[in-house]
């Protein structure tokens, strides 16, 4: 029998308050998630406020990990879901969380749930990261999830399309497909990234300066996109060492 | 075409806090459920606590109503659901919220989702009274569902069984399709490869020469599997004629 998906992680970005990352630790363990990771919390981590919001949920919060940057949290993960309720300037598929927990449990790698700051949401940065945006279809006269709100629901999506031991047995029969090249961690994907734009940088491709960013993002948008696997991404750092050389070789 | 079923109510018997109605108000509305009903809420009605945690969801507050009994608050309803962590000592059907709320989409009269006080949740005698009862599938080492989170679970998979617009019905809308960016005509792509093995083999990438058709044929399945569209093609020709530039113009 195949193994099953790993359950996603939870990513909660520049989290504000202490009492809210105990409450979706809480929502979490409520339907089986255990592992949390915290990009930058405002407060620091630990955070006094965290433990007696997760009404118990301690081996969720004893076990949460802090990272600097959205991409160290997610170095490890092959598909990225940014949750978002506005309509970005990033085009990238949308699925309501029903639609991403059959993706989750259907990916091979790791997957990824990131969450914004309670406030304001996620920047566009961090959703240019993502391979997919999951938004929950809400009343359009009033949105209005809160953040634990929002990780408990696609937290329940998830277990409920867990699949049950008589589907385990089911399974056996009929294996699922497994792509033959897996996508790659996503840290790896990054590191490409680095690469080219260092080179890039120093071959004047971003100009004006000013378009910079924009550009970043496009940039990143394309090669995410592109499903490499560990082995394509070893390809494209030697062509862009081999274009760096120029004609030297000729 | 059969008029859609109403929405259920949400009555909460003797809720304890103000807070937790205004929360219960506010998850309600975000799924475009706005009939609230109080059987006996311990600190009377109105209470100032309510508005505050309702986060703007005022109109279901101004609409709730008060009921002594339970039985009173559900005297219009043909369907009542008794929401419940624990198995009681009822013999009862046992939905999901998935199921129950199939149910209340197919029913003709009102249904009723009934939920209990924060504490203790509903009495054995509250929920005799129902027909059915609705349990969350949580997780058993740690149920810790609190109002307003069942609320929300109940409130949230009614709305999505909501009939769609095509189908006559007024479904919350779901994600908007982004016209994502379509992939490019092959013919784009094939000269994309032209351009990059071209300078490639300028630079001396192909080395050993007996295993170039081979790189070659690695590089061309990395390159189609990206789904790359017009814009991303266009953008990697800027990049390879940039990383050839190498470093001149630093």
């Amino acid at each position: 029998m195949t193994a099953a998906a790993p359950p996603p992680v939870i990513v909660l970005v520049r989290p504000q308050l202490g009492e809210n990352i105990g409450k979706a630790a809480r929502a979490m363990l409520n339907f089986g998630l255990t592992e949390m990771r915290l990009v930058a919390p405002r407060d620091g981590w630990p955070n006094p406020d965290a433990g007696p919001a997760s009404a118990g949920a301690d081996i969720v919060l004893a076990g949460a990990t802090v990272f600097e940057t959205l991409a160290e949290a997610v170095a490890d993960c092959t598909t990225i879901y940014a949750t978002t309720v506005r309509k970005r300037g990033v085009t990238k598929p949308v699925l309501t969380p029903e639609a991403a927990a059959r993706d989750v449990h259907a990916n091979t790698g790791r997957s990824a749930y990131v969450f914004g700051p309670e406030r304001s949401g996620l920047e566009t940065d961090d959703v240019a990261l993502a391979h997919t945006i999951v938004t929950v279809p809400i009343n359009p006269e009033f949105g209005s999830l809160n953040l634990a709100q929002a990780v408990i629901l696609l937290a329940y999506e998830w277990s409920k399309q867990l699949p049950t031991q008589a589907e385990g047995g089911a399974a056996l029969a009929s294996p699922p497909e497994v792509p033959l090249d897996p996508p790659a961690p996503h840290g790896e994907l990054e590191e490409l990234i680095g690469h080219l734009v260092r080179d890039l940088d120093q071959s004047g491709y971003f100009f004006p300066p000013e378009r910079r960013d924009a550009t970043l993002r496009t940039l990143r948008t394309t090669l995410t996109k592109t499903g490499w696997s560990h082995n394509d991404i070893r390809m494209m750092h030697g062509i862009i060492v081999a274009l760096g050389r120029g004609k030297k070789m000729q």
